[in-house]
């Protein structure tokens, strides 16, 4: 059967990439933090031999609804997936998804979490976190002295949870060593796109965006929430 | 507790404004198409008493992997995510979102699904679909005469399945009456905010996508994709 999608020459051959990615996920997880990053992802699986591990605490299927009384309790507005192995069982990865949420804020929400990346980390070869998943990375004491992004509406109060951090207000991503962080929400779909752009090829970026007819920042600088929540 | 988000002076009443949604899966649909709609949703659900349906053929978990033999048999990279309800045991709601994927292509694989929008669609207030979405709106029969468009890399091909639909290759979105069609994958995130300006407000769906860190395209007739692949 033909392929769905073709690649462009200039496409890194298979044993130059990273293969094996996982994804952390939590109550109250934000849904376009994960799905932004993995549907770009799913689209470049149908070219290149990639694996997905969806990392959770345990097997039991995983809300994005804010967890306990932290959300609206009138409303009933969620989507639940499926985790595929528990932070214990989980299989070598190369990189590692971690996106933010309101459950970012409850300590015991995310407690296995921040564990689990701070002993996973030393194996991985690269980090790209979304919105407030750089707090729990930034948690876990990997990004110490380092550069890093988060969410803009939730900048001051978030990165008060770790102030050894180089945390920096003004930048769609931010990349240092081996942790690429992005911005709030959407900017994940940024981020990602410019790691498989550096990972895999420019116009194999260019190619999954434009399938995605995702018209992408490409300015790591391009921050307009900075100035609109007042940073 | 405080609210997570707080709504301008100008959000619509809560009496005036649809509550109760629906989200149709069936294996292979494009996770971005559903999630960028339902993030947005989901963020305003802290604000409005908001409710998910998300329907299925049946209650096992329904994964993005193309179906079959259709993707990449050498990748294992999916996401899985529970259905609340059953097609045949689905509640009444207001608005039916409708995503697309590349199990569109394969019809036995949407049967369920069409015929589940033929029999609802008179009882709905509005359908909103992204990318090959309407693709399966248009085979329940309820297009037929009206306006709408589609992802478009696959639009030569998909169109066909429905030649009795007014198909729009240059739109980013089209309304027709209560039907709200997109072009493919991130184009769901723009039709939802167009979407939630006219039901809930402008400057709601403004605060929203801000909160989403969203640029989003206002313009309806936005459209670089179409001539990219050659429409």
């Amino acid at each position: 059967m033909a392929p769905l999608i073709s690649l462009p020459a200039s496409a890194k051959p298979v044993n130059d990439v990273p293969l094996r990615y996982g994804a952390i996920v939590y109550p109250g997880f934000q849904a376009l933090d994960l799905f932004g990053p993995l549907d770009a992802l799913n689209t470049l699986s149908l070219s290149y031999p990639l694996s997905l591990s969806v990392l959770a605490e345990s097997l039991e299927p995983v809300s994005t609804k804010p967890p306990g009384t932290l959300g609206n309790q009138e409303a009933d507005f969620g989507q639940t997936i499926v985790p595929t192995h528990t932070f214990a069982d989980a299989p070598p990865i190369d990189v590692l998804i971690v996106p933010g949420g309101f459950g970012v804020r409850i300590p015991e929400n995310v407690a296995a979490a921040i564990a689990y990346i701070a002993k996973v980390y030393p194996t991985l070869r690269y980090v790209v976190t979304v919105c407030t998943g750089s707090i729990l990375v930034a948690q876990a004491g990997v990004l110490d002295g380092r550069a890093a992004t988060t969410n803009k509406r939730s900048f001051v109060n978030m990165t008060a949870l770790r102030s050894q951090v180089n945390w920096v207000p003004h930048a769609r991503w931010v990349v240092d060593g081996n942790i690429w962080s992005s911005s709030g929400v959407s900017a994940g779909l940024d981020i990602i796109f410019a790691f498989m752009s550096e990972m895999y090829g420019e116009e194999v970026a260019d190619t999954i965006s434009d399938i995605l007819e995702y018209e992408r920042h490409k300015d790591a600088a391009w921050d307009p929430y900075a100035e609109k929540y007042g940073l």
